[in-house]
């Protein structure tokens, strides 16, 4: 049985990744695109300038671009994938899920409120009860469902590896490719053999969002877990994938082995987008690296290498494929665990 | 008066760098040019493939490149740079040094060793007394000063500025430029559009060298600084600068405005290539990039920003030229350390 | 019917690809590899430093290299693609052909020469019957079929679209990406934030080859096209895809429109890596472009774009895949063609 | 004696280089910034967000930033540098000239206007006395003098030492830095591993501006030369520094030599910002590149190589550093043209 789904705001960056990896979708049927009023009626070819490595789908193209905007998207449409600017976002998804429309976004706004769940599926699915606690208290017929911000997404799934050894403290480096700024966010002059040492709020939602996802829901309320991450975001020329170097401690000596152990343990799921393996970890210190590894499990799966024992715990690397596995694939992933869990 | 200087190893990547250096210096006068046997007897304008991003200076172009042989290089000259290969340094320093020659290498060989001073000027001069015990135990007439590794040198400063406040332990990631690599270390292949998460023997150098950098001398013997370093080091497409976000824990609690104190209060010296300024501090988190801030005091500073409290201590960036203050520039400092202190 | 194949010199840059496109082909079977001697009796997996951008095969990863020996490789195999340096090639290739193996070669050397073939199959398969003249001068049971160089194959095929016309004179700029000089042969340092204006014989090979691809066989003899072709020839910081600006002067005057319609005429084959349209046509003039249009037809296709009249005759702009279309996947063509033709 | 200047449009990129061209300038004294209305009456400090990989020099932080209007320019400034964007430059440019400002613009506007002189101060100095019709068909008191194209700029001095043989054609194709196209003119989303073919307008200010700059003036009327010159301009992933390839075709049979001679023999000017040598010429083929001789002549310089002749002519590579030469350098060295001349 086929789910008729759209994307909002489709013509940017991350819609674009999202358009493509819906081509061919065994359960999902691309009905509906949506972008600003200024693309509203013209086909999603001339709306989108379309840049993605892969041509735009013939399905696709034809397609008229409607205003982001409850009354313009047909009734029949049961899921959607919003990867709004998160000041529309903010404004729009409400009406949208008030409208009855379940809602897996990408966008940044309302991650944290207590009532919205924030899902990677392989990690805590179970938050995913959380939107029944959203409906009751917002009225909504439809419910809003939130991936993490693409650092976070690379990251959490290992932290969750450790979990079981007592987790108590992160230190994290990223090297983050330019397509997380969007298409424009990056100019040339700014990245070409350089660095940028910071990116605004980044820090800031590795810190609160690792928390919220590893913590747990008793079907009332969601407990942040305790870990305290501090981190250090950085901006260098990569197109695509996010490397990062992670330090972990905690209440347990573990050695390098166990860690290997536990990241290849983490389990993949069963849904169209799963990897076959969620972690795949590397022996060679000199891997994963963004050209060759972001593409890993059809850029679904994340990479790690480089564990090593340290005086305080351990530390290792890890890669994901930002705007696949760490922002459009988080969002049809998600999309899919609430089809399979029956939130549609 | 004026020094007569050498450098071995002069057709390399460093070497070149600490020509171009030299090239109007007001103290030291280059007289000889050594490089490989197939090199000797051309003019070092044949032999070196020049590729510093200024002309071949005049008074070095048809100087005529001798053999790295003590044999082959003049009495009168008394100070020599080398920056050889670390095979080919272990075996031919100690020969210089026992002809006579007192010498500043950027070679990574025998930096740890007991009887060798490893010195950055502004941080711990009064190790160059070491030289004394280095003369006595191998019975040289010469000497051999080291400089440390790059990204040690980039961070070393900023820890000895943290000292005061019982510097403990220290996470460090490593954006380092490919031209640490030296001119064919690093292929483009390997790092255009990517990130290489591991550079070999470089974590445990940073590591081991910042406890002897950090250390005392009591006159006998050098005692290392217990502090606990744990680097993870990553090649990134930049061509020159070290960047480096660094973690840090100490016994006090300390304010951010304290450490940005702190950094600015490290003095710089008062020799002819020292900045004026050793560590500027900017505002901007921002700040500082590798290709808008390698260049401060021509080079020979370094740069930090982005220092903030964490749950454990604090965190902050720094940045030096890597070829500069890091390599080249490192030893002909040590060089004019070696002059003013007398040990030529 | 199957074909056993073997890859000489397949721990290279070209050699993997040409595995990564041997992989899951439906006429060839990999059945042997050749490296070097140090390599011999070692594990592809082991002896193959695989740097592709999807994993290794796992029907390839066990396989012994064999010495680049026709006493190794199994008789059994009749197509041998190769992708060895030219002068390692220049010695074994004629060894090969003289065991009775037929091999479709990358390699450079002999690519002029009166009784090889050099072939393109879209473009001069009737040039393929010169392996008769071969046979009877060399006395050979085997054979030696030739690519031409990435950077000719990306624009001949534009200009025997053009051929119609009377096609008298081209100028060429090359845009070339780093890949195309091997794993190490462009070093970092050289090519961030840089491009070199030269690469040693390139030039000459894309003026002397063009005109034997465009010449014509008449069954005993190879007559050269006598277009006059001036190229210049640039490295720039891509990975993979060769740019290239084309002017071309003809007897007749032609339009814009011609142009295009002539580019799309060209006819691709029904082999089994021919691309649906040989020569796609972009209307934009802001296409092609490597990274977005290297990979189109699989990277077998061929871009052209910004087609524009001149005083002199037209401009237009071609890219294709220097290590698919213009190298791995050049071979593995011929390979097919040879196959289809009756010719193994 | 020492003129009072003005830069308009002071916080964009053009604007701050020529900022710190005019730091220490032995005649010319920076008097008046100017930049949008919303900076006006901010410190340039804290209205520019310099960018340039040199200090902001002190002279200037504290400026304050006047709106770009003849009333907020005080009267003793007699010479203004404006770098405004072309549309804003159309309109307030005459204003500034009307009320008796002599303007050295590198805005596009009005570039081929009759009226205007085009000027590069080696090139075509007598095109100057142009002014003179311009202020007689305008009434104005001051005037407006500009300088061509970046890309244009790199190379007309070259086809000006081939105009003795009879030039008649050129075949152009540029590589051209970021940075041409302003701070945020590329998004590092398209151009890291990549190349774009096409830069909008550029083409036809080559072929246009050239013929202009080779023109003569007879005191009346400005006849433009005839050369032909066909374009193909592509961005590259370089920050600073224009290469291009050109072919020639003169009337004349030239040899190698006769050209690397003609281009020595363009002599520089004695103004202050004027290279020793305007043309530098390399023997080897490898050179110019843009990160190595983009500075040659503090980046007043022209950089030139690979000369070699052609079946129709002869083809070379010609570099300049396009935002000093080409750009904000030009307009100053047309400011001591105009002082030198008594234009002020």
């Amino acid at each position: 049985m086929t789910v008729r789904v759209g994307v909002l705001g489709a013509t940017g960056a991350v819609g674009q990744r999202c358009i493509q990896l819906l081509d061919g979708h065994s359960e999902f049927e691309l009905a509906a695109v949506t972008a600003s009023e200024s693309s509203a009626g013209r086909s999603y070819r001339d709306a989108a300038k379309w840049r993605v490595d892969s041509p735009i789908p013939d399905s696709v193209e034809d397609l008229t671009v409607r205003a982001t905007d409850p009354a313009e998207v047909p009734d029949d449409v049961d899921l959607l994938f919003s990867s709004l600017p998160s000041g529309v976002a903010a404004e729009v998804e409400p009406k949208f899920a008030e409208a009855g429309y379940v809602l897996s976004s990408n966008s940044s706004n309302d991650r944290m409120a207590e009532d919205v769940p924030l899902v990677i599926p392989e990690i805590n699915p179970g938050h995913l009860d959380l939107l029944e606690v959203q409906r009751d208290e917002r009225d909504w017929d439809g419910a809003v469902l939130k991936n993490p911000n693409c650092s976070t997404i690379t990251m959490v799934p290992t932290l969750a590896a450790l979990r079981q050894f007592g987790l108590e403290r992160v230190h994290v480096s990223t090297l983050q490719a330019v397509s997380g700024a969007g298409y424009s966010g990056v100019s040339s002059m700014e990245i070409i053999d350089n660095v940028i040492p910071h990116i605004g709020g980044e820090e800031e939602k590795m810190e609160t969002e690792s928390r919220k996802l590893l913590g747990t829901f008793d079907g009332a309320e969601l407990q942040n877990h305790d870990v305290e991450v501090s981190a250090s975001c950085n901006r260098v020329p990569t197109i695509d994938g996010h490397l990062e170097n992670v330090w972990a401690e905690m209440e347990e000596d573990v050695t390098t082995e166990q860690v290997e152990d536990a990241l290849r343990a983490v389990e993949s799921l069963d849904l169209p987008s799963s990897p076959d393996q969620l972690i795949e970890v590397f022996d060679d210190p000199m891997r994963p690296q963004p050209r060759l590894d972001r593409t890993l499990g059809d850029g679904m799966a994340i990479a790690a290498g480089g564990v090593q024992e340290t005086p305080a715990g351990v530390q290792y690397n890890c890669l994901a494929h930002n705007t696949i596995r760490g922002a459009a694939g988080a969002a049809v992933l998600n999309g899919e665990l609430l089809a399979s869990e029956g939130w549609l």
